[in-house]
């Protein structure tokens, strides 16, 4: 087969600051896929695409190229609107767990589709496969089922979904080429758009915690995905939240769990309410709801009834305790003072350490490790006080997530007065 | 093996403009040849170099680590001065094979350790392979023979210099990372430093036929090498040199051998003399020798019989006939006016796609197959004319040829005035 263009040629097209034409874009990622373009070729453009930027229009292209590589997916038919919600990444994110039957009690059909951790961020399968019996993997017909009976579905993402995207991924991994706002945007979009939800609610966070550390690259990416959203006939809306702190007091597989079940119990940590509340809102407004009350569902047991509904139908016993940990060890305040600041990066390496998360795709996690956290900003605390809680099933994984805790608890003279940032910093709407 | 370097933070720092340190570049290139560090990495890397740049330092670090990748020679001992020559390669550009000769006739050894041609640049081992016999691939002993007893050698480079480099090399050809001055100094001067030679003379070619099409260009890339042949104690001196129009009247393999031993018998197109001379006397002159006269030596045959000795020792038969070509075919001028520009790169490309040049490593090339020049810029030609002459052993390969000459032949109208480029533009001595 005689190739219309040449990879080199494309390649030093990026290089040299041009943008590629949309035939350019939709062969790069076929070839690619079909192996016509090699994998050294698409680091050194991706590299070239990081250093260089790309339009909108090629964004777009690169995005649609993406779901071209793959099948699409459809819920035309199920009698519900669909809206699907994505969050960038952070510690203690246990939001989708709470979300998604919160929603769908409203007859708003959910479809998470959500992967598994990697690195210091947590991931929202290994939470859920801390629950006994509890199964992730669907097959499309039992997904929709299960959309059709009970709206909400957190399961994972087949395989069949922008595979060169996952090629991609994989590439950018090792070659110094994940923070590119315009191949974030176009990953995570073309999934979200191959899966076929009707709307999209963007949990893009920023702080110490997150993969986008300033404000800026998060608007940036933010505002990046509410266009392609949009240019794709998804009607899409983000969130900039504030990721310097975990959310709420749990980090790890099944205390997180536990914590949304607080939630959805009419309780838990106020951060992770408000937020969970925030986004359902926005969720209900996209599905047609604008006057519906989340907080009403989490108060009266509706978003507990549909959770319990959703875990039993994919194998899981909602009443069954979960994994405890063999050993653990607690952190306590060295003296008197005011916590003015819990890094969250730290936390979070310190959970991965104890074994919740992993260095490598396909390592196993311990459903019983992570961190329980005693004490937030703003607190008062005591010399001695414990400041949190380390679980793992090995002993000697503490020593090294105590050093990743060295010094993340930031401490201010007794009575310095503390004023939290807000946790919701902007709202971008649809355009 | 633990490694004291991760390859994607190296990646991300050189992407981010920051220098690596030397023990990081030197872990690199070593975790490169091993294996430790993948392709794709390297491609990644050598992108964000392209477009960050590498400063002095570096520069020198990276041609050390190719050079510890391999083997290095030595020429001590040999009783005579060695002097190396370098060409970044042109059209025409058959200067190695008077030069070597009439140097070495002066009691200098010349190591000239030479490839094939890739492209539309000729080959310097390609053209001597015309001669029936000759072979490229010499011992190190017996290199080391015919430098003591001739003086005199061209021969193929070892697969043992510089290993890391030539691995290198092939990821820039496919990942257009080829056009960087810090990539291409160090590819070129770690195998002229692993060689062993005591000083060393650049011909850093610039305009439409070069590899660097502008002045700016090809003096930072003279200046990048003659810092690094400094820094590693090796004389280096560098000619700024004209390559928009071919160098002589023939380009090919054999019609260059022809052209170069008219110039060793006295004779020989102006420009491929002035240029042998101007360099023979550098060398000579970093050999020690400033007063020599190299016009001598092409006049009274001294340089003839070295060559005679030279083509002798390696197998060939200095007085065989060359091949001739099967086919021919002219082109002659469309009406009267003055010549005042043969496209360089044009001719280039014709005299490949005739089949003199490859455009993959590995491919065989003709030995008859090239063009020849019958008017260069200046000349007063009337139309009918014959201005080349395409030679070839496959009338096939002339149509794409012609096609690749169209408009090579710049002419204006009679009686306009030409005034030539000097072909040496710049020189940059040894700092």
């Amino acid at each position: 087969m005689t190739e219309p263009f040449d990879a080199v040629d494309l390649i030093v097209r990026k290089r040299d600051g041009g943008a590629l034409e949309t035939d350019q874009i939709a062969w790069l990622v076929d070839a690619f896929t079909r192996g016509a373009v090699a994998d050294e070729q698409m680091s050194a453009w991706a590299m070239a695409v990081l250093l260089r930027g790309m339009d909108r229009r090629e964004i777009r292209d690169l995005t649609l190229a993406m779901i071209d590589s793959g099948e699409r997916m459809s819920f035309a038919g199920l009698g519900r609107p669909t809206v699907d919600k994505h969050s960038t990444g952070g510690v203690g994110d246990k939001i989708t767990l709470p979300l998604a039957p919160l929603v769908a009690s409203f007859g708003v059909a959910v479809p998470q589709l959500s992967g598994r951790g990697l690195g210091h961020t947590g991931g929202t399968l290994d939470k859920l496969e801390a629950i006994p019996g509890w199964r992730a993997d669907l097959t499309p017909d039992a997904m929709r089922d299960q959309l059709r009976e009970i709206g909400a579905v957190i399961c994972a993402a087949g395989a069949g979904l922008a595979p060169a995207d996952k090629r991609l991924y994989a590439l950018r991994d090792i070659t110094g080429t994940v923070e590119s706002i315009p191949l974030i945007a176009s990953s995570i979009m073309s999934k979200k758009i191959a899966e076929g939800t009707g709307a999209l609610l963007l949990d893009v966070k920023f702080g110490s915690g997150a993969f986008m550390q300033r404000f800026e690259q998060a608007e940036e990416l933010a505002r990046t995905m509410v266009d392609l959203g949009t240019d794709a006939g998804v009607m899409t809306v983000a969130l900039l939240t504030g990721m310097s702190v975990p959310l709420g007091l749990a980090v790890g597989n099944a205390v997180e769990v536990t914590e949304s079940v607080e939630v959805l119990a009419g309780g838990g940590p106020s951060d992770v309410v408000e937020l969970t509340v925030a986004i359902a809102r926005e969720m209900l407004a996209l599905a047609g709801l604008p006057d519906a009350d989340p907080e009403a569902a989490l108060a009266d047991g509706r978003a507990m009834d549909t959770w319990r509904r959703m875990i039993a139908a994919q194998g899981g016993d909602p009443d069954a305790p979960l994994p405890a940990p063999a050993e653990t060890e607690v952190v306590r305040a060295a003296a008197d003072g005011v916590l003015v600041g819990v890094e969250a990066k730290a936390v979070g390496v310190a959970s991965w350490r104890l074994g919740a998360g992993r260095a490598r795709q396909g390592e196993p996690v311990q459903a019983a490790a992570g961190i329980l956290l005693h004490a937030k900003p703003g607190d008062t605390v005591r010399a001695g006080q414990v400041l949190a809680t380390l679980q793992t099933d090995e002993a000697a994984r503490i020593p090294r997530a105590l050093a990743a805790l060295q010094g993340a608890h930031r401490m201010a003279p007794p009575g310095t007065a503390y004023t939290p940032e807000p946790l919701i910093a902007a709202r971008i709407p649809a355009v």
